[in-house]
């Protein structure tokens, strides 16, 4: 890559779990191809968590989020950034209105799953999703695997309580050797009723999955890291084109 | 903390190492005691590593990062920071400039190891410091320790070829093994030569020391995470007090 004084600027909307912003930077900088600090993906990263959750407005039972976002997305705007990564599963859910109300292109986490799956080759069958209960209903990542051709098998409302969120609640509690165990097992059990790969759609269970290696590893896709990957791609190519368009 | 619509904005500058503000974020959200999402501290962060090596124009043999350190703080002033934390040792050389120029105030991560060192109760003797080359020759740290009537022991030149840089090296090649046994030797040394603590004062060691427990652990500050300490001190302050300035 060129040295270049004026990059193109990644915003990056986070602040919706303390530490998903970092995560999703630090997967940034691993997945990017770099010689030297220079190569990597310049940002500008919004992380104010004084927003309303997000599940509850899904579920609707409390107070939208997206004002709030979209003040997120118009100071990123405002730094120079020309596209938006959004650090955070759940609040894929406004997607479409971030998109149309904020005037910048928005990376999409589920079509960086879809890609990041096509590139191993899977182009058909069912797809395991592990998520929170808002992602679930959002119901995006179930259309968009479905506009690729691929089913999708989420967890059983009993795996989910006995496996999915307490795996996540340990991750929170920093007891990644319980959460390992919990999120191994919610893996399988997806596995084992007939899912070929696993998109693991919340911030936590990547960091329980990749705690130690086992049987789910091969299985498993980083929502989170595909994202990043995501947004490398499009950083080359706007570096090359010399706009922020999403390729 | 009560909830906050405009809670006071906290500045990070980075791209300094692909990693380092990451890594600032993720201690960032550890050391805030909260409860709720909506406790944490709010940032925006601008991560633009096409900039100048910092050590290279210390050492007087490179271009100065300064203009584009000076941009990053302007747009984070642009974006309603209220005040500015560098997540990175050696950027601190340009501490005054950075503040003087960029009309914010700037918390200093070398005050910010001194306040946690007399946290510890440790008010006089001396200290040992772990950086990199333009870390130790900038002394920024060696005049806040005098200041606090704190002494400071560097590691020999041959300590710092034989271990220091081996332990940063291996870091950043992903061999937190290795990096783990150079980094506890080498602040093991300085205790040795009659450090009572060991300030670590770049991003990578720290990784290293917390690879595994040993007896280095109890020894050593983490400045970046001392720095993260600081800015949630900031942070509370600033939010009861309706201002951005440092307490």
């Amino acid at each position: 890559m060129k040295d270049i004084r004026n990059p193109p600027l990644l915003g990056v909307l986070g602040g919706m779990g303390p530490l998903a912003a970092a995560d999703f930077l630090t997967k940034l900088a691993e997945e990017t191809p770099a010689t030297r600090d220079q190569d990597h993906v310049p940002y500008v990263a919004w992380g104010v968590p004084q927003i309303p959750e997000r599940p509850a407005a899904i579920l609707g039972r409390g107070e939208s989020p997206l004002p709030q976002m979209l003040r997120g997305i118009a100071a990123l705007k405002q730094a120079g950034a020309q596209a938006v990564a959004i650090a955070c599963n759940t609040a894929h859910y406004w997607h479409e209105d971030l998109q149309r109300e904020g005037g910048l292109p928005i990376l999409h986490i589920a079509d960086a799953a879809c890609d990041l799956l096509a590139e191993r080759g899977i182009t058909g069958g069912n797809i395991g999703l592990i998520g929170t209960e808002g992602t679930l209903r959002a119901g995006f990542f179930q259309q968009r695997f479905a506009a690729r051709g691929l089913g999708c098998i989420a967890s059983s409302p009993v795996d989910q309580q006995r496996l999915v969120l307490p795996a996540i609640a340990a991750v929170k509690a920093n007891d990644l050797a319980q959460a390992h165990t919990l999120a191994v097992q919610a893996v399988l059990r997806l596995h084992e009723a007939g899912a070929r790969a696993v998109v693991l759609a919340c911030t936590e269970t990547p960091l329980a999955i990749d705690h130690a290696p086992s049987a789910a590893t091969p299985l498993c896709i980083d929502a989170t890291r595909a994202l990043a990957r995501a947004c490398v791609s499009w950083y080359r190519h706007a570096a090359a084109a010399g706009d922020g368009r999403i390729p």
